[in-house]
């Protein structure tokens, strides 16, 4: 079926280095390389003796034509292949917005790029986003399409860049160990435990921690343990949407949330209009910090936030009631607000939010620890299948999950 | 527990009309004045005698107090008990977005109010508004709290309010028989069949259908049998977001949806690069409308709508990727366009799209008849849960559905 | 569509009692006449006046034919209609395991026959069964088809029987309050207090409760919890398989469940070695009896079964691994002894076992309450849709739930 | 914390051979080793230049003690790590079901062990077995537990025992390609052309094709399509139980499903009548084959089956009504009647049924290839999930999947 002929009319050498084989690295190189129908041959290989020695290996890949072995490359470089020769390309774009047709798209995981010879680490590392060079050729940045300038320098192609796949480490971290999907059928509080020892180091190094909280994290009588871990310095940044923060003053006006005593379990009256109010008392006072400076806000996730200056960015959904002034209705501006309360974290807690979470995935290095925790396995799945071994999801209760953690920390 | 010389000390008589005990609201009824430990008396019960007979009765409601009276009516004029005699009251609202403490804030249901004697259909009917009084009271309107002004006058407390909870008929149609969620260890062809029958019986009497598509719509293969439908007549609105339209043109250009071939199954290239290439394609050319106008859109559900002239309407979300110029990205513009596009709808259909289908349930009547399609219980019961006999759930693979649907219609 | 004068040719007058209109019976009993096609007239409907009162209602149900008739009535009778003046036909079986073709199908709701103009309670009830006649028409009892012997006397057709079906009474109880499906977005521990609530009651009024245990109780760490529930006394029978005592025993021998460390959460050795040693050793000693004699048999679930002379049934299943000396590996006769096991509960558990809860379901009558609890929402709505008020449902992790409830009692 | 001069006091040489690096073999060895935290070195490491050569490796690892050592050995012993020159160890089994403390516990590889310096494969390869080697020392076959007779030859410890779990191939096969779980957000029908494919490939090369169907096939109407490819000889076995039978009746008898009917979709009477109808007509004629001799079985899967010659096993369960008379009640027989019908079987379609399935699972070698379809995620995760290539699972409408395999046959 394949011709050997013709593949052996294009053919390029590649270089990989790190922990290559026990990062499952070489075997998904190879398999792209078969799978898309091109052919190797292993030049070099030189695999580390020990846990701490890293691999190197060249290989040569061989191709059809020109066009396929972009294709090829096209995987191997999110793999983590390079050329060790060649100059990254850069072409201009040619509209705000609008980037040349070559672009290449980039991964969560940290890159470099070869400059004039030089190799450069990009800088605010997202997937989905083109890099963009400075003017001086000093510098590259990822940028979202939405971000991107008429003239702009917009890498193009595959030449020059080197994609650097995280990779498990021969000693094992507490992360190291906890890198798979914790099932519903497993002693949950062992996981939390390991949650807290990652939140203590990450403290205690000066890490920032942000939370991305869901409004089930109300529901189920958990915010008073997230306010607690609010109180207690462990986090530096609140991402969520407005029926979070409606919720919150719910609970704290009337004790319940969507009209669900968080007491009883009742409901106590009909449907939403405990919603309703909660809202309208928050406008009345022009949003939760107008309710705050007032002395109106006495508890809670926000009050928490307020009181110890923890910054928040709640971005507005097409679902929304209200919303309350405090969310940012525009799309736009709500990502950059999430960007910027995201820079430099180096651990996020996603708690039964999906939407959110799914948002602040899209932005994050692949090098950023991930906790998720859903009772859904599906929303656990999808939340840390993001090609990286730094995301570990727990299905379980959310609340118990922050009820035990709390008392832990 | 209860002391019969307290509840004797505020009673008041409620009256209640329609298939109430065929329509289990009658049941409901008892049910709430039990669980919030009030008393009742039927004074009159005039049951119908055949199955076109509607039965009216009167009831006479204790409670503790006025407080408890209050929080009982709270509930019995949700589902359809009102006094005789007494007009609305109305307040006026404090400010812009702030309506008054004791504000009435409705359901879904058809509903009239009483004022100056006389009983007013309100206009506009959602659920979690209030329901703002034109100044020569002569008309009413449901307003969702971020459209009220200064002024507006505003109705509070439950007296003269009539809720119309919908009624299962007991001559049955169609729908009446489809009132549960379809599992989906059901014969699911067999009620797509009644779906065929709803959507043609909608459009022969001149009704509209709107239709809220997900991005899985397209993942599964399902866009050409949505195009179809378009194509056909059969789609008078389409609500949905920013991933839907990327995707369709992603679909035209590569044969991929996320990367993926629809024809072959197989991951055609790492991740993304196809779906960031739709986008940048889209933004090259000012939007959709930009790329039917050069005749670059050729084919899809966006071809199709544009071709058509089904009106559309995107809302962005936080997570989007892009987003394209033809999303809305300010949230309350965004549901100002949605709540156009159904005005008047008679039949929704929710094909895989939790955040948009909740949003699009937000602001229909109970009376309208909505479909929802998804593979994921959860999703359809979250859904189908609005309080409505019109609402109608199956749990199945959009795409077959939309394959059936498409063969039937 | 529908001719009167067909209809009006076989009438039958029904009678009801009970609290009708607040448990939907009425109205399950109209939707059944008008799904089938028939029609109905309300000769009589005195509802109770107040919430103590019961209703009872006569009303002429109208059907095309005999056939017609026969079909409304079999819906009827299974929701409580009955008529006041016949007696119930019997015939007899014709063969070990075989009855005659009109058998008369139970319910599993409380029923009475009339033989020789009295009404007499049917012995065992339970549903999917045919009810036996004592040979002096005494006595009657619910039996499965397997243990139906030839010349039986077998209650065919619809006359003379009357089901009562649960009702919600009025004056609520804790377990009232608790009839829905409690979501995984509810704040779980209120649920676990009212659950203590009603096992303490049951115990200080005498009552038996059984407790029906999958593996997940011990992967989840749930087993010492539920081994201090035995101890405590609040046990009285447990039913289950094979799998929960080979993880019991293996949790006792290496502090693990399928290899899985209960400390660590971590895999402690390949896979199922654990698992097949645990085995062995059960069978080296003759069982879980042997081991306990032996005084090998130091903690955990059995142990103190044993210890406090709570009976236990293992059944067995196609899936085993073992199976060890104490499962019941033939179905009839572990049917039986789940059956004997069961006699004059009151409540059961059921803890995140499917295929055994099924099994308890299918012989229970529905006065008996239980609480089922599994972190899988579809296993909680397969295990509390059984027509009754007394299933009561918690979408939770089981160990959280055990661990709560062991605090409480 | 680790202490190399400890480390250094035990060392083995093991021997790894197959495509290594492309089949995550080496990495999940050296995740094996530092996990249980001993060291390695390579000695050799001969990786294949192309796609078709294989790798060889020799890698000495070091251990704290011998019973540290015996721990990392039992793990590379599974993932086929072996010493060349050590020949096997056995003990006698104590009693019937009862083995040596130390007994070497199976994967479900194809696995050869040394018997006097003399490589054998070993027959009837099943996880979680012993191995029982024959007086002669000539041959060894896997063995149950339950079937291990006093004073068996029984292989202990971790030594003479080779391994090979399943590689990918580098040339792709269809079925390599399929080797993920597909999620219900792809393309169905491409992959159920995949599945007609490798059905035709089976059969063309003279393989056998079992199926194991649960109920759902017949309740979404699944049950035409299964007689169907029945009827065209693409069914060599069928394993089910209980309820497969009887709904198969119900629905030729009645055309409905659990008394819903399979052309309306409505529950055309009471609940389960008609089921229980189904049974006793069953037993009136002595089962399923007295039935079919009767000619009153002529329609639906068993008569396919009975028409056909298409052996079958039921088996028993505790949830079962009836059972039938051709339902195997003793799970011990049933076991072994699964394991009879699987003999040299090629090909396992699961369909729907997690509890036979799962039993299937058990006692088949990894390199029989299967395909299991289910609408929920959660069981086809934990079918596929058995450390084989060669499961592939499909999240989707088993009916759906029935209808096109049957179109494309």
């Amino acid at each position: 079926m394949m011709d050997e002929n013709n593949l052996s009319s294009v053919e390029k050498t590649v270089r990989l280095q790190g922990h290559l084989v026990d990062s499952d690295i070489m075997s998904s190189v190879l398999d792209r390389i078969v799978s898309l129908e091109g052919k190797f041959r292993f030049e070099q290989f030189d695999i580390g003796r020990t846990n701490i020695d890293p691999s190197v290996t060249t290989l040569t890949v061989f191709a059809r034509d020109n066009a396929h072995m972009d294709q090829i490359m096209g995987e191997l470089t999110q793999l983590g292949a390079f050329v060790e020769d060649e100059n990254v390309l850069v072409e201009r774009a040619p509209a705000d917005c609008v980037v040349p047709e070559r672009f290449y798209s980039t991964t969560n995981h940290r890159t470099a790029i070869k400059m004039e010879g030089t190799w450069i680490e990009v800088e605010r590392q997202m997937m989905d986003s083109v890099i963009v060079v400075s003017p001086d050729f000093k510098k590259a940045s990822c940028r979202k399409l939405r971000y991107v300038k008429k003239d702009d320098c917009v890498v193009v192609g595959t030449r020059g860049i080197h994609v650097m796949p995280m990779e498990k480490s021969r000693k094992r971290s507490v992360f190291d160990f906890m890198n798979s999907m914790v099932s519903s059928e497993r002693n949950i509080t062992v996981f939390v435990r390991q949650a807290a020892t990652i939140m203590r180091e990450a403290k205690s190094s000066g890490g920032r921690i942000c939370v991305v909280p869901g409004p089930a994290v109300i529901h189920t009588g958990g915010s008073v343990h997230l306010a607690s871990l609010i109180r207690k310095g462990y986090v530096d940044g609140l991402l969520s949407g407005n029926a979070l923060a409606v919720h919150d003053v719910e609970t704290m006006l009337f004790g319940t949330s969507l009209g669900v005593s968080l007491e009883s379990g009742k409901s106590v009256e009909g449907g939403h209009r405990h919603h309703m109010a909660a809202i309208n008392y928050i406008n009345t006072y022009g949003g939760l910090r107008g309710l705050f400076e007032k002395g109106l806000l006495t508890s809670g996730i926000f009050f928490e936030c307020l009181k110890n200056d923890v910054p928040y960015a709640l971005a507005g959904s097409i679902r929304d009631d209200g919303p309350i002034p405090d969310v940012i209705t525009d799309m736009r501006t709500a990502q950059e607000r999430y960007i910027e309360l995201l820079e430099d974290v180096d651990l996020v807690l996603m708690l039964a939010s999906m939407l959110h979470s799914i948002a602040v995935g899209n932005v994050l290095p692949s090098y950023v620890r991930t906790i998720c925790v859903d009772i859904n396995p599906a929303a656990v799945t999808k939340l840390v299948d993001r090609g990286s071994f730094q995301a570990f999801g727990i299905v379980t209760d959310v609340s118990l999950f922050l009820r035990v953690l709390d008392l832990l920390l």
